[in-house]
């Protein structure tokens, strides 16, 4: 099930989204069928493939640019993001994800925990394959470091007061932005890009990454699960207090600390208590002021990128991204 | 906790294994000290650093030696290994390893998963940032997905009847072999070793982890529970029905497969029935045999290693590991 958005009906761009898609269920070879099976209706249920566009978009910024390996590095970035999402349901025991049962729920537990880790040694068999720069490997390497030290600071701070929003932004700094930051620095990279563009494409990925999960965030109090495909307010639920909460504190500590110390798991009335704090106090509208921040400075840092026809389609990307429903 | 075996009181080995311990730890580094001090326990408590110790041995085979970089990847080697007993300890919901309690235990599931993926990263960080060698980074990718698929097969093959020798073999051949390959032909390559030996010190460390594997199955039924380090015939409890079983059945179909038909979880009755048939159709005795074949096919292709003076050590060990007791 694909759910490409308006911006994606340029027709290289899903040509060359479907050869992603292909390169990765190639590499998913399994004797045992039922599991081969399995692991790939996961993969096959991807949603707009941010990370591997913006290795596409960002490989046609320098003068080299090779089919085949933009191909295989999106897809590797790809199932990077794959394997951190089926670990990432298992721990937050979410049933389905795109209205489709998770792994964890149609099997179990432990093989979820395998499938993830498979996709991730798919991943760097990709890599070290299809790339000829360690640089690359050691940047991916470092960014799933990142990643997972980004999941660990989360889990630890479940339930903790939302008080810092410096730390907000270093967890999601960690957890999300440097894969997109991470797949801009490869596209670049391979495109044979000055390194000055690179470490610029880097940013730009991180900038846009920012925006993407605070966005993220803001849809999880905002959106209907339908549109959103997973149950809203689902992070409060699970201790996961992020930005227009964080906000909200700011502004009425005492009133929030004492919803949220109420016992768990919180009533629906509870939540209900907290969703409207959180519409007093306008903090819907201050988070989204800050991933338009992290946008502005995203656009800003493309518009220093050598020019090239990508870059108009990527300006309309990162722009649409902050307009996003779902 | 160390706990050296007796062929490990060569001082040298002993300051090199040290050194991968460091250089595990020096990896380790997570903004919150208390995550980072929890999975530091689990990496500090570790076992005999064979994987590591093959690394090392491995490469002195050729001509070149490189210290800084051989550690490095003797540890990339152990925190791979380590990764997969933090996945395989939450999978198989085990309380503790090596008398310490698993991470999963003293925090949950979801840190231990995290912890694990962690690992995995800091293991391709130090690969990519040590070697030169592509062909060794995809080696490395493509042994963690055979240790994967050999770990999904078993999760599949649970409480199945236990009937494929060819199955098992081609299962440990994934799960715990690999590795052992892996290790042998990184030191071979990085020492500057030829294609032929290379490929030589692969198919030994091949047939090592064979051996090793089918040992650890056989401790399962004779071991005590403090000396093995886990409650004995654990894997019959948990439905891994391992060679010594896979004899019995072979020789007794009717009675093993009556026995493994009972209500799960077996009582101790069953486990006890179970031993008894274990030990009337000599079945330990037929695996030890099958270890004693892969362990001089790795002593015979030691022999064609080039000269020098590793091979009486690789020699010493590979010998010793036939007669470990745990």
């Amino acid at each position: 099930m694909t759910t490409y958005q308006n911006w994606q009906n340029n027709e290289t761009l899903i040509k060359d989204l479907q050869a992603v898609e292909e390169m990765i269920n190639q590499h998913i070879r399994i004797k045992n069928k039922q599991i081969e099976a399995q692991i790939k209706q996961v993969t096959n249920n991807h949603g707009k493939m941010l990370r591997p566009l913006f290795v596409i978009l960002t490989s046609k910024m320098g003068n080299k640019y090779d089919h085949n390996k933009t191909i295989a590095l999106a897809a590797a970035m790809e199932t990077l993001h794959m394997a951190t999402l089926i670990h990432d349901d298992v721990i937050d025991q979410a049933d389905t994800r795109r209205q489709i049962p998770t792994l964890h729920t149609v099997k179990d537990n432990r093989y979820a925990i395998y499938a993830g880790d498979y996709l991730f040694s798919i991943c760097f068999n990709m890599l070290s394959k299809y790339t000829e720069e360690f640089d690359i490997l050691n940047y991916n390497a470092r960014t799933m470091e990142k990643v997972l030290i980004g999941e660990l600071d989360q889990l630890e701070a479940r339930f903790t007061p939302p008080k810092s929003v410096k730390r907000y932004l270093s967890r999601i700094s960690g957890k999300t932005a440097q894969l997109f930051a991470v797949s801009c620095y490869i596209g670049a990279t391979e495109s044979g890009a000055s390194l000055r563009d690179r470490q610029r494409a880097y940013n730009m990925g991180k900038y846009i990454g920012m925006a993407f999960q605070i966005i993220d965030d803001i849809l999880d109090f905002k959106g209907d699960e339908k549109n959103v495909g997973k149950p809203v307010m689902a992070d409060i639920r699970q201790g996961i207090f992020t930005l227009p909460l964080i906000y909200s504190y700011q502004q009425q500590p005492d009133a929030v600390s004492a919803l949220l110390k109420r016992p768990k798991p919180y009533t629906d009335e509870t939540i209900h208590a907290l969703e409207q704090q959180i519409i007093q106090t306008e903090a819907l509208d201050a988070a989204q002021r800050l991933a338009e921040r992290y946008t502005h400075k995203a656009l800003a840092t493309l518009s220093k990128l050598p020019e090239g026809s990508y870059k108009a389609m990527l300006g309309q990307i990162i722009s649409d991204m902050l307009e996003r429903t779902l």
